[in-house]
């Protein structure tokens, strides 16, 4: 195992109805909120009357930023550090998906932070205070709820990228299930992928191989992640399965996972954010086209981890090469079966000039040394 | 899954020469500490000189508070809390293993606390504030480093238990495997029953039956566990098998095995405690005597669990009481492979009154219902 600091203070507040207890932990956070919320569905669906009604029995302020859009931006988090300041607020309720959250850690690092807020992404700057914030979630996915990371995306520069701090831990999230209920199937399929993703990253690419219990995580939460979208892809209201899976969004990415395995790539999520960045497509589905050509790139490289994966997993046998096969055919047919697409010609994507430029000029960001032919080698793979 | 609320802010430090980095952290505790050790190995092994040269360089005070001994004692808090007292120290540090750790916490609680620091367990009391604690761990077993409990002992009384609260949560724990390795072969078998008995409680008499995501974290703690004790006992510098353990025993009672099974018994622990009080026996070796007869016991009612267990954990496969059988044996066997005991015959217990008396006035601390024939057949088992 490798030398590792693990630190995550977030409060959990996880169950059916715990959106209900809302009241309960919110003055913990401040008295004068903002609220950001993604393009309506919570107005639509009548979630963000409710949790106005539990705010205003509790006689607390509040202020509403809408319009986040799934692949947030940076000019978004400037309008909601304007209504912060102008408003006076002391905290924030990031109400929806991750993106939602996403923003509001924006909100909350920029709000005292005295320049260009996108400084923040493109120089990752250390900074010393942000905003309270309280997650209520309604699309588990990017396991940004339990973790200190933004990505955001700056549209003049096609760049989506992360900064990391301790300040900007949500304070408390709360996890109600049966807020996920109402997902849409591609939605629902597309946040399956993102949570696979964001453990098999480290898996696959971790430095060190004496790590049984990542190692052993990481397979539980894909097992558990395939076997509940079935059952709530076939029964979408199935809330005990719903629940597992956002127990495993919240995980993935917790660092409980990657404690000890030392430094890994995170290449999938590098080509994915070009194409979310360039072409707006959602991000689940973009890893769905990276994944299964990233791994017949690197299967030789990487044949130990990818068959103790099929092994463990999927429960593959045989020699080593065959096993390697089998894991990369069956993880791209299970995103097929949850309709979550493995080719670029899904979304009509033929040029892929653009895509190879941004991902080497978003490499340095993520600390990723990346070559021009290997990116090709893997779009060949995502035609 | 079962409704939870999850909250751990304890900072692990993790990894090959942690130990040396306390001087990095030390000043996020405080300024004044008291150090409290066990009976003087970290004395002798040269380990507090080692500490004490940090400290000093530093410019750090502090004082020591020496002979916690391994089924910890409330006089000795009540030492502690005088000495910490009388010399306005600001925060503890806890050298050592579990026992130094909860006797460190209850002295972090009592430091503020007006009455008889034995409330604290007694009546569980609802503290509002307590001294920061720097944990450096020297044994892994008992995973107080990386949880809010801590377990004192009344001599008097003869009970053992615990009390409960946020506020003794280590703010940081130092986790180094190197200095593990000088644990003996017999309390390094102990410490080993003892990370295994916290993850089985659970997955034993867990209320939920759907929490895929925990029963898999559970098997692979103890799988972990197994493989790792077997390999330290044969190369007890093995650290990297010491790290495997080091990090399977603080995840083991942090609370993420737990989370989302929803009420569960502590039976083995309970029973076990009356041993320690009683008879003075290391905790891990009460545990092995315990847990074998405690599943006879049970192995029509939880066959279920253990059924699961033993097929995921050991790869046993037939029917039903078959695989519940050969689990059990093999558990107890696992615990005889490493010397750790299975019987009361090897301390020549053979008086149970006391035990069952002692069980009996405890439970209700623990909120459990036990019957004196329920105690009377485990006991049977384990004569």
């Amino acid at each position: 195992m490798k030398n590792f600091v693990f630190y995550n203070p977030v409060k959990i507040v996880f169950g059916v109805d715990s959106f209900f207890k809302t009241g309960e932990y919110i003055n913990q956070i401040g008295r004068k909120h903002l609220i950001v919320i993604g393009k309506g569905s919570v107005k639509k669906n009548g979630l963000l009357e409710r949790l106005q009604q539990i705010l205003d029995k509790n006689n607390s302020e509040y202020f509403i930023l809408e319009g986040v859009k799934p692949n947030p931006v940076i000019e978004k988090v400037k309008e909601g550090i304007e209504l912060a300041q102008e408003n006076g607020i002391d905290s924030i309720i990031a109400f929806g998906g991750g993106s939602v959250i996403d923003t509001a850690k924006a909100i909350s690092a920029g709000f005292y932070y005295k320049n260009d807020p996108w400084d923040l992404f493109e120089k990752n700057v250390n900074i010393q205070k942000a905003l309270p914030i309280m997650v209520i979630l309604t699309v588990s996915a990017t396991g940004s709820e339990f973790n200190p990371i933004s990505v955001v995306q700056n549209d003049s520069l096609k760049h989506k990228i992360r900064f990391q701090s301790e300040k900007i831990f949500p304070k408390i999230s709360i996890l109600d299930p049966v807020l996920t209920t109402t997902l849409p199937a591609n939605y629902t399929a597309f946040a399956s992928v993102d949570i696979i993703s964001h453990v098999v990253e480290g898996y696959f690419t971790s430095e060190d191989f004496n790590t049984p219990i990542q190692d052993g995580f990481v397979e539980t939460i894909v097992k558990t992640v395939i076997n509940s979208t079935y059952k709530v892809l076939n029964d979408p209201d199935n809330v005990e399965e719903r629940a597992n899976i956002m127990w495993a969004a919240a995980l993935a990415l917790s660092g409980i996972t990657t404690s000890g395995i030392g430094k890994f790539r995170f290449e999938n999520h590098l080509i994915e954010h070009a194409l979310s960045a360039i072409y707006d497509i959602p991000h689940g589905a973009g890893l769905s086209i990276v994944i299964p050509a990233w791994m017949k790139v690197n299967k030789k490289r990487l044949s130990k981890k990818f068959s103790l994966f099929g092994k463990n997993v999927f429960g593959i046998e045989g020699n080593e090469e065959y096993v390697v096969d089998e894991t990369i055919n069956t993880l791209e047919s299970f995103f097929d079966k949850i309709k979550s697409p493995t080719r670029l010609s899904s979304y009509n994507i033929t040029d892929f000039e653009e895509i190879k430029k941004n991902v080497i000029e978003c490499a340095p960001s993520r600390n990723l040394k990346i070559d021009y032919e290997y990116i090709s080698e893997i779009l060949e793979f995502m035609r």
